[in-house]
């Protein structure tokens, strides 16, 4: 998907929420598991219930390997169910992926041209061999990992170089060399606040994936406050939130119902910041 | 399966060797792509073919998951033909795996109880609670990305803080808090040569996994000089210099033959620097 229709989705439905799907089968409603593949049918219903509200759908790999053939079988239906039933839904694979060239060049062939999906997240460790394999499909995009959500991001990820650039800092500086922000966006999470500020000083233009509204504890409004630019450049992702809202016969419809309540809480923001009328 | 054990098979088979399995649909010989399952079918002819020579196996989930269902099923059916008729091959999923906890999670119970993986390569960037999920199953592994083997190692891997210290020093000086050399392995490329130094400065004890030698021209001899301990502590992966040796009906043998070759010359250096007698 390219830029600008990303964009002109956000607008027209006044929305940039991205639904995380974390399908755990220790988690999803017991009724499911008398399906012939639970984690699908989970999807599925939770796709129907929240695509009206959201411009993005983000399957996270790890809920569905971690049931092998079975969870991968899930994750490459429920993909093209979106891409089906919902053509104007921009498609995440949460991956983390990234290794050296010849590797990672396998793994966006596996995402892209295998799963369907319009972009991945990318860690950075292994630099810019390990990221520029998965640059260049036209419409395909690169997440990259910036900021992150979790407690842990304060372990490497704020440690200064001698000119202060801290590594978030130093991830986001190189990496504008290897790609545009056609392509390339970054993960930040909800929970940095004004961080923000920092990111948007080196990656005016770039869209965020932010995790970490929700379930996470970051604030929708900080994130709006800090992050926002005139094309919107923010996919905000609640999964937990969303899809384990109830756990009962009426999963999908609660699921539903949190997902119109942030798409209405987004609207307002994006009138209030000028984004749309 | 515990340190001891691999030290063991290490000084029993006289060799350090990790065979790589990076299954390409388009490297493999052309004969194999009638087989049922082409990557399943190369995976065991390779399998055969240098168990004799080494003690670990690593099959790259890229390579894999290229190929979607089909690939994973490879992958699982690859594992278990390993543990049913290999059992003392310690198997490394290299999958480059790291999320917010509860990801990671999920991550760890795919390859550790699903796949039945020992170990699995993770990268550090999301920091602690990214990586100990993997961290308390009994006998199994995490192998955590320290100094990679690639150009873009560069990039980020050496950037220096206030104090002088490198980032994959932080990364090991860190992660020495979260678990023993029973469970923990560092990734440092072999084209790192005289950095192995440097690396047992900080990780004196930890088994390291040393990509690298072979296709991406690291050398074998300055590994072992800077980065050999009492217990060997490292495992030598090469890939494609060894599944690839041949992409004629003569792989598995001509496989075979450059891993018997590793494996003496690894032999003569675990001789000479007093691991074995």
């Amino acid at each position: 998907m390219k830029r600008e229709n990303l964009i002109e989705n956000i607008k027209s439905k006044g929305s940039f929420l991205c639904v995380g799907l974390d399908p755990d089968i220790k988690k999803i409603p017991e009724h499911l598991l008398r399906e012939e593949n639970p984690l699908l049918a989970f999807c599925k219903a939770i796709v129907d219930a929240t695509a009206p509200y959201c411009v993005a759908f983000k399957p996270n790999l790890a809920f569905f390997e971690s049931m092998g053939v079975e969870g991968w079988l899930a994750l490459e239906d429920t993909v093209r169910y979106i891409k089906e039933n919902y053509p104007d839904q921009f498609v995440i694979a949460d991956a983390k992926r990234g290794d050296i060239g010849n590797t990672s060049k396998l793994y966006a062939r596996g995402v892209f041209e295998h799963l369907q999906a319009d972009a991945v997240t990318v860690a950075p460790y292994m630099g810019e061999d390990s990221v520029t394999p998965f640059l260049g499909y036209p419409g395909k995009w690169v997440v990259l990992l910036a900021l992150t959500s979790n407690k842990g991001s304060h372990d490497f990820q704020f440690i200064q170089d001698g000119e202060g650039h801290r590594l978030f800092e130093n991830v986001i500086l190189a990496s504008q060399k290897w790609a545009s922000s056609d392509e390339l966006m970054y993960v930040v999470g909800a929970t940095q606040g004004k961080m923000f500020e920092d990111i948007r000083a080196v990656a005016p233009d770039n869209f965020l994936l932010v995790p970490g509204v929700g379930a996470q504890g970051g604030s929708l409004e900080e994130v709006v406050k800090y992050g926002m630019t005139k094309d919107c450049g923010l996919l905000v992702n609640s999964s937990r939130g969303i899809i384990y809202a109830s756990t009962g016969a009426d999963f999908a419809e609660a699921a539903g119902h949190e997902a119109a309540k942030l798409r209405d809480q987004m609207a307002g923001l994006l009138k209030e910041y000028g984004v749309i009328d």
